[in-house]
């Protein structure tokens, strides 16, 4: 996943370009992004059509570096938690916590980065294998130290992004109940992570 | 989530309905809801235009239809394997299984299922809500008769959903590596679910 979008210098552009960004955003969680134009971000965004053009190639170049921004900011915001924290434990806790934070704060995210898989599924499929080789980087390591069991990280993962994920879905689109709590969501979430879900071993 | 389509009762009919609903999963797959119109799926189906609507009111309704026909094929599915079993975990085990195995042979299910986010979001937070009530009466069940932990069992059912399909969506999109061997994949998992994930309890 790349991309070739440079952000501009000056600070008017700069102010076109965020305003792009911002509106398109909101337009693309609004109907989607098949159902937004180049036509509908710049009048949204309050420029001339021409101008989208002078930031990005097409529609699809800016869903993409969209994509990437969420991304990083994403990975930025959780690792600023995980990083104040020493043990594996506190790392997932702290994570999980920040994420869901994050999509009740800004549920967009999940339509953007989800609609990647009716966009260009290589995307998506980009967007989770990426995400996960830098989970399994830090279970390596914890594995090693002898702190988490001797699993295949690979599929813990998938196992511990479909918890994060499904965790943040409920939390985002208020699926079901309480969750307003959300230290409450984390507890619940880290004890099955700690101690299993079943009475018996 | 509510459907007024009744299935036709003649042979013919029976045949023309079938095929224009292949054609649809076929089309929404490989093109999204968005980029498929009803001629394309009458085309596909070698069927009359006009003959769409003796059987669907809309393109809407045909997917509202499609979506509650994967749900109870997934439902459907997976009770088969879960009723064979008396205890929890193996119930577990063998739902997830199917789950993997199921989406393994139909990965258009997944996009078919998540695109609902982008037509109708009451559509997927319905389907979600109502796989999750199911979930948590089973849950409940297995809580009251000592064999899974006292925990808040929405909250578990989310994070039971949130594994069963990134579990899956590996699978399906072959994301990562060793994606053949869903033994593996399923011991891992129940391993997790039943041990926890770290070394000190």
């Amino acid at each position: 996943m790349e991309t070739l979008i440079k952000e501009p210098r000056t600070r008017n552009a700069k102010n076109t370009f965020n305003s792009i960004i911002e509106s398109a955003i909101d337009l693309f969680y609004r109907r989607g992004y098949h159902g937004t134009t180049v036509k509908d971000i710049t009048k949204e965004a309050g420029v001339a059509a021409g101008t989208f053009y002078l930031y990005f190639p097409s529609k699809l170049d800016l869903y993409k570096h969209i994509l990437i921004m969420l991304s990083h900011e994403i990975r930025r915001t959780i690792a600023a938690k995980v990083n104040e924290k020493k043990s594996r434990y506190d790392k997932e806790r702290e994570g999980i916590k920040a994420f869901i934070l994050l999509v009740k704060e800004q549920p967009y995210m999940y339509n953007i980065i989800w609609e990647s898989l009716y966009i260009d599924r290589e995307l998506f499929k980009d967007y989770y294998e990426s995400f996960a080789s830098r989970y399994v980087k830090g279970l390596n390591q914890s594995a090693s130290e002898g702190e988490i069991r001797d699993l295949d990280t690979e599929i813990v993962s998938y196992i511990l992004m479909g918890i994060t994920n499904f965790i943040g879905l409920k939390v985002a689109l208020d699926l079901g109940s309480s969750n307003d709590d959300i230290n409450h969501i984390v507890d619940v979430v880290m004890d099955l992570i700690k101690h299993g879900l079943f009475t018996k071993k």
